[in-house]
């Protein structure tokens, strides 16, 4: 429809769609169960039935009520540009038993993607357990291929893009939120993937520079303890000169100016007594950096002490700068009681800015830096603090508080057959059926519920009263009269076919949408506390159907 | 010393390596700062000057006492293919305030790691906090700019290989370990990661063609509950023809056969009354998959009822091949009571044996794959199960039981000056100085103590005494007399120089010594519940000094 709109898009006239952004994503990065179902399916003449599978999660992540939709871009890239090389034929072919038939392989060399449909939610969306974020229809054998790289490529990205609106939410909108978790996520592209996603997610940057390029996310960063303590001292910097900002003329010995604002901190009024010495390398340190990006000085001050120290040697530097014009960007804290000393380092450029009249030195930015996550600075909120910006690394990217979502793949349909799957626990059994899902919004403009219906009944319509019922808990039921409602899934992918389908967005809408979904939901499902989960249900018809199935396929058991 | 043995290897001679697995590891896979930073030294004139690195973590993971080191590999293959393209020099220049001089970009265009010496700890090893795994030296702020991608290529790799191990070590050595995290890991290369290091770290083989091909780690794989009820009846079987084994004759029906077999057990005398009509979507399954395979025949029982269902049918399949020559493999259970299904599938299984005289049917293999991790193998074990294999996924990729590592990378010396990172935190202080390491051996053969020394000082010495200290606390030390030492940081990398250097092993070779250096470790330091921490320490004479740097560094309070 959007194309419609705005003029066609690449993607829509081309047809042309890039590959993964990774390249190791290909056809054989499938469980090899895959391949020997595919197998079984062509031996039986059986691999071309049309087969629907939905692809959903169980339970929403970090013991919240939401979750948000991310990963359907490369899903998409990756069904766009299937097709096995020759190569990978070979090792399937050495791979499987040598009795497998020759035949097979032929059927392998021909397959790609122009017989399969996927409807899926819109990335970015605030989602729900058990409605399907994606439903795959084809032929059975290729579906089940696409399996495993697509529940791979959804699970990661939803779970940290969910992870990631957690910690915006917690941290507040005025805050600056930063990805700093290159080193420690789980390999290159764990990285490279949690820097799309938590920027979709509501980050405002990231410190990975690969994936700046990739995906055109602003790149933040400064210098790390080892810079400070690759100084011995001022004697080390050679080129002392520094021009001022508006070029009128150079001061031709920076250091010397530096030297003399930390002499007249130390003894002013309202300063005297709180540090003695600095430590010489990091006031070097510090120098140099600021003669080498003068415009953006922004300076770690934990590495020695950061009263006694890091910040004295920050303020000095930040305002011999001022002098020449520039203004500094703030300090960075890695380590120690992050409230206490955000507080204690507001309050020395509060009296910086008083006792020697520079305006705004009080606002000076404060960053933290230190294991953070979303109960730390719930922490910090609580105990009061004077942080600007979070650099968020370990807890964010490896979803250190929970690691994986549980997304499956399960087949509702074969040859216009619903099928269901059982299990002893009740929240495993799947929904049968070609589902259409709609969400349901109500007068305050909050949506209510989310309903999944069989393919070909009639949908839900606004002003009409319509019964949604758990789909598995009898009792569990209620009547809805929408005021607005939203189909959910929509089509990204149509094979060959020429009709229309959804563009893929770009990541900066893809992240607007998110942020707006985020602040559209009912507060009470967002509370980090016992929040209220948002009710998923199926219509009266589907719900009389699934329990027929499940009483159809489930054995009689015989007491003795 | 190996490739003087053995001939020399391809690294050796040729001296090419091999790019990173994955092609996303490039120079701007690392955080901006490293940019800053070396455009600040480069600024300052210091940029050339000659630092060591230390890599290491400070905690072993999982709550145990030790770490398998992993990750080497990758790294070495990284910096022999250091070298920024003109693309990615732009993309920096851009990045980076329009200040910098042109002199950084043509600066950044001549850099490789030809002048860069890496000593490392082999990869497989096992490791402990505080000690090196790599020592990096050469010019600053390239090492500097290798940080990100180090410390995120071991992180994870000696993370996930310690899980492994771990899993190893609870499920026994004669247990099957089956990785199947594909779906759950971390993104695309999470998963390709997990397949290689938890082959390393013990396990048998992995689910992910993609890692199969990769590594040539031995893949496993039958078939999933979609392909189970995927079948609605024995009417879809169209070729119900299967060959005997020994090729003599054919079975025109094998159909007949399963549902003959499939009789005859409910009906005999010992399993009269298990089982009433079994499901007929999955008995088509099983029979359509052992068509396809009759040689590697193994069932995935759950998706109905194991015991009323999944169980009998596979059995009727299984004595059906047995007729025609083949044997079945076995069972896998997904869901339920593992210890129990087990125990009756088994119990089934030796009642088939005896009743119907087919030898070996009691010993029939038994996988069990429902979000197992240490804990419910450790539970299996002391409730008695009759499991044969475990296949392993989300716990074991996703490293859930704690998702990092936190390996850091730390200056420890500049222009022949050492140099100590302090914090408020003790076990946060760095170690200074480029040094060595020692692993001391006891008379029983087992490890004792890791000592690390000044790199000038003389090694220790069979049979003589020497005293190891505590890094940081004062009275923790003791006098040792190794039986034997081993130096623990080897070559792997000497720049451009014609130096001999170890030459990186095969994958197996690193797995086999993984595998044999955990079993020579003393067993109270691996085992799961309060184990023995293993001791490391540093010579007397790196001790004094430390100390001595400590407090030249530390500012002197005042109380007020």
């Amino acid at each position: 429809m959007k194309a419609k709109e705005n003029g066609p898009t690449e993607q829509n006239t081309s047809r042309v769609i890039d590959g993964p952004t990774n390249p190791m994503v290909t056809p054989l990065l499938t469980d090899l169960y895959q391949f020997t179902m595919a197998y079984a399916y062509w031996k039986a003449g059986k691999h071309q039935e049309r087969a629907v599978f939905d692809l959903y999660f169980r339970k929403n992540p970090f013991g919240g009520e939401f979750t948000v939709f991310a990963g359907l871009e490369e899903c998409i890239k990756f069904i766009a540009n299937f097709k096995f090389t020759e190569e990978e034929i070979k090792f399937i072919q050495q791979t499987l038993p040598p009795s497998c038939e020759d035949g097979f392989f032929d059927y392998l060399r021909g397959i790609d993607c122009s017989d399969v449909e996927v409807y899926a939610i819109p990335e970015g969306t605030v989602v729900f357990p058990k409605v399907p974020l994606l439903r795959i229809e084809g032929p059975v054998a290729l579906v089940q291929l696409l399996e495993t790289p697509f529940v791979n490529l959804v699970n990661y990205a939803s779970l940290v893009t969910t992870n990631a609106a957690r910690h915006r939410f917690v941290a507040g909108k005025s805050k600056l939120l930063l990805e700093f978790g290159l080193r420690r996520a789980q390999g290159p592209d764990g990285a490279i993937g949690a820097s799309k996603y938590c920027y979709i997610g509501g980050f405002d940057a990231t410190s990975n520079v690969a994936a700046g390029r990739l995906f055109g996310i602003p790149l933040r960063g400064t210098h790390s303890h080892a810079f400070v303590s690759s100084y011995m001292s001022l004697d080390e910097i050679i080129d002392k000169s520094l021009r001022k900002r508006d070029g009128s003329s150079t001061c031709e010995d920076f250091v010397s100016l530096v030297q003399s604002w930390l002499s007249k901190i130390q003894w002013s009024n309202s300063l005297r007594g709180i540090f003695g010495e600095t430590n010489q390398s990091e006031l070097a340190a510090f120098t140099s950096y600021a003669l080498a990006f003068p415009d953006s000085f922004l300076a770690l001050v934990d590495t020695y002490d950061v009263m006694r120290s890091g910040v004295p040697n920050f303020c000095a530097v930040a305002l011999a700068l001022e002098d020449l014009g520039y203004k500094a960007n703030g300090i960075r804290l890695d380590s120690g009681d992050l409230a206490y000393l955000s507080c204690e380092a507001r309050k020395f450029f509060c009296s910086i800015e008083k006792e020697f009249k520079v305006p705004g030195f009080g606002k000076m930015s404060i960053t933290a830096s230190n294991d953070l996550n979303e109960e730390t600075i719930d922490a910090l909120n609580k105990q009061g603090h004077e942080l600007d910006a979070y650099g968020i690394g370990t807890y964010l990217v490896t979803c250190y508080a929970q690691a994986a979502l549980g997304v499956v793949f399960k087949l509702v349909e074969i040859n216009n057959q619903p099928r269901i799957k059982l299990s002893e626990d009740v929240s495993k059994v799947s929904i049968p059926c070609k589902k259409r899902c709609y969400r349901l919004y109500g007068k305050e403009g909050y949506s209510l519920v989310d309903i999944m219906t069989g393919e070909n009944e009639p949908p839900p319509k606004v002003g009409e009263r319509i019964l949604c019922r758990h789909p598995f808990q009898e009792s569990k039921r209620a009547y809805v009269v929408p005021q607005r409602v939203e189909e959910l899934l929509r089509c990204y992918w149509r094979g060959s076919s020429d009709k229309e389908r959804e563009p893929l967005p770009a990541l900066k809408d893809i992240r607007e949408r998110c942020i707006k979904q985020l602040e559209q939901m009912r507060p009470d499902h967002m509370r980090r506390l016992n929040p209220t989960p948002y009710k998923v249900s199926v219509s009266a018809k589907l719900y009389d159907f699934i329990h027929f199935l499940w009483l159809n396929e489930a054995p009689v058991g015989e007491l003795q």
